[in-house]
Order: structure tokens, then sequence, then C-alpha cells
């Protein structure tokens, strides 16, 4: 089982910000480690947005996690109607998302990966284009990298762009 | 040429559901399935639309294919105009997206899925946040599983995200 | 090290026509080519926006190039206002955005793509679905491809969709 060895090794591109997709992303992230996989997230562009620390609030006057929160408020105020309709059950689904979509939730997700020895990175290049730096994100971002050193970091495993 | 052999296998976690993404995403499928490769799709979030059965129906009044459909229009109606000015060609586009677009041809190519063997799944957690059952799927479905499983079964193979 | 040199393919299929996604894909690939890597580029649909070339300006009146710009000012207006709010920089993120924006930038990408033989096809079925032809494109487009030819140019290598 050579093959399923090499491929216990998983990296996420997070490129996304949106609420639904840092969501998946986690939940991949977390899963695979849960069975052992080593799981490497590179953040860049809208990904940034996940791993912003405190500090990053002052910037925004309401606060990153708000920040988040607002985010996904202003996502599904801006998907097509149809997409909340979706199985004909918007209002569950929404107050559903909403529960599912408080901070804690998608920070939990983050504390899990953070637990579970998972990898974490920045972009180089994002942050150079964003004048973001390394201290606007929470401590556990292990390095500020960019695509050749990701590339060697993932190397022999799985890359998947969210 | 084992590395040939051994990638003959792709997964897709389909959690996109946008029509022009799902239609990558069949024709991906069906193309690998079609020159001998082990397909899996795994269905989450916004993907589950797809695997809509006619008993979902009642769920949005005007029947799980006209959701689709008005998915797909309440998208278009949603994106930046520019888009649709793609090579400047809009109406023509429009005119041909929207044959291509009919009921008929997605359904089509779940048709052509299922007839080429394409393994696929439906996320549990998404279906519990949702308020899903896998009754709610077209029958062709073949197991409800989380991520583990999922990882299970595309270990040794390909794994892309749309 | 078998592994590692086995990976260092990698195949991207460039589905999405925005801006940021563009740039991703292309700092990805170059960034792989950079250190060495096989890489594969397939546009499809809306990524075929990145591989029009002078002859397909007059399709859209105001040039190729300033359709790009045009698509991202029209992307950047639709896109939720939260998002422009990144990090509380949103002027500055618009005006660097714009400025890296610039046809200029997205041009010396694909540029730099071809100086380091990435290799770009164009899907057959895209372009089919689209009315347009290969003469449409760039002259560097290396082939006009349908997915089995994809998946046997990618394989033995990572393949990412974006």
């Amino acid at each position: 089982m050579n093959d399923v060895v090499r491929n216990k090794k998983l990296s996420i591109i997070c490129f996304s910000g949106s609420f639904d997709k840092l969501v998946a992303a986690f939940t991949l992230a977390t899963g695979a480690a849960a069975v052992n996989y080593e799981v490497h997230i590179f953040f860049t562009f809208w990904g940034l947005n996940a791993i912003k620390n405190d500090k990053g609030r002052h910037f925004i006057g309401k606060g990153a996690l708000a920040k988040i929160f607002n985010f996904l408020m202003g996502g599904i105020n801006n998907v097509p109607l149809s997409r909340l309709n979706f199985f004909g059950i918007s209002p569950k689904l929404m107050n559903r998302m909403m529960k599912k979509s408080n901070v804690a939730t998608l920070k939990e997700l983050i504390e899990a990966a953070i637990a579970l020895n998972i990898n974490l990175y920045s972009c180089e290049m994002s942050m150079n284009i964003l004048g973001i730096k390394k201290e606007d994100f929470i401590p556990e971002i292990k390095e500020v990298i960019g695509v050749p050193r990701f590339l060697e970091y993932s190397a022999g495993g799985e890359r998947i762009f969210i």
C-alpha cells in the first residue's frame, strides 16, 4: 500500500474567503488530519481573512471576527435568491447556516486544525499586495511562504485549490 | 507506467451548485470514465443540488428540475454583465448556454455518469446541516459518507475540488 | 525521491475568468515552472478569456484587453462590498489591485508562462459551445484538446481546478 501511504499527505491552497468554502476547507483538512494525514494549508488572497488575529481588529473598526460574520452576511445577501431556496428549505437552511456560521464555529474549526497539528502558511505575494504583515495573523501561522516553498512542502501528496 | 496506472483514478469533490461548474464536473468525470478511469464524485454543499430526486420536488413547489433552471437563471442574472459579453457574443453565448443548460442536458450528463459506473456519494455533514435525507436524492447515490471515508475511497488517485 | 520527481508535474484546469483567480492560476503555474516543474494549463469556459488574441478584439469593440479590465471592474463592482473592506484597507486594496490588474501585468504573467515553456491548451468542448476558433486565441496555444487528451498529458502529476 505504498500509494496509500504516499497519499497520506494533503495540501490545500485556501484562496476563497467565503464562509461556505472556508468551512469546506477546514472540514476537509481536519477530517484528513483526524485519520493521520499530514496536512498543509496555504492561505492566499481572500483566504487570508480566515487567519486574521485580534490585533487586526482595529483595522476594520468592528473587529476581525465581526468582519467574517459581516462578510458572510454580505455574501448571503448577494448570492442569487434561488440559492437560498435550496431544496425549498430556505428559512431552515438560512437559520441553520447562520447558527453554524457564528464566529465560534469557524474559530473552533481553526482551533481543531491547530490542535491536529495542521501546518498553516500565509502567501507572501498576497501579503505584499495587500500590505499585510505576519503580525496581523494568528500566531499559529508557521511561516510566510511563496509558491516554490509551498510546492516543496506539499510534494509527494495531493494539492487541492479551494 | 505504474504511475499512469495509479493515476487512472479521479475523485471530484463537487461543492459548487452553479450550472457551469456542474457541467465542468460531469464533463471531466465522464471524460475520465470513458478512458477507463475509476471515478468518484463526492457531492457536498451546493453540489447536492445536482443529485436531487423527483421526490424532492414537492419541497420546492416548482419541482427540482425547474429549480436547477431557476438557479441557473438566477445565477446568470447576478453575474457581472461583462461576463455575458464574453468574446462579444453575449446573445449567442446566452442562447447557446440556455439551450445547453436545459434540464435534460444536465440530466443526461448524470445519466452518462451512472452508465459509466461513476461512484456517486453525498456528504453526511452537509446533509445534517441542511436536514436532507438519502431518500431525497436519486437512487444511484451509492453511499452517504464523511471526509475520512472519502479520503479512503479516493486514496491513490487524484482529488479535485470544483 | 521518486515521488518528488513524479510530482514535478503540475496541471491546472483554468475554468475561472475572474482576475484574482487568473492571477492565482498563473502565479502557481509560473512559480512551479520556475522550480522546474513540467506545467500544463487547460483553459476552459470563462478561463478562455485569458488567452484571447488581438484579432479577437473586434468582437468586443473596446478590445480584448480592455475587456479583461472591464471584466475585472465589473467583477469588483458586483462582489459583496465587505469583500472590498478586506482587512479594513479597501481603498488601498482597490488601488493596488487596480494597479496590479492593469492589462500589462496579466499579460506579463502570460508572457512569463510562455517564456517558461508552460504548455497551454484550450478546451474543445467550450470552444464548440461558444463558437470560438483556435485563431481567436494567442498563437502560443499549443493544441485544442478534450478531457481524454488532457488526462493523458497530465497523467502522473497533480491536477488542480481553479
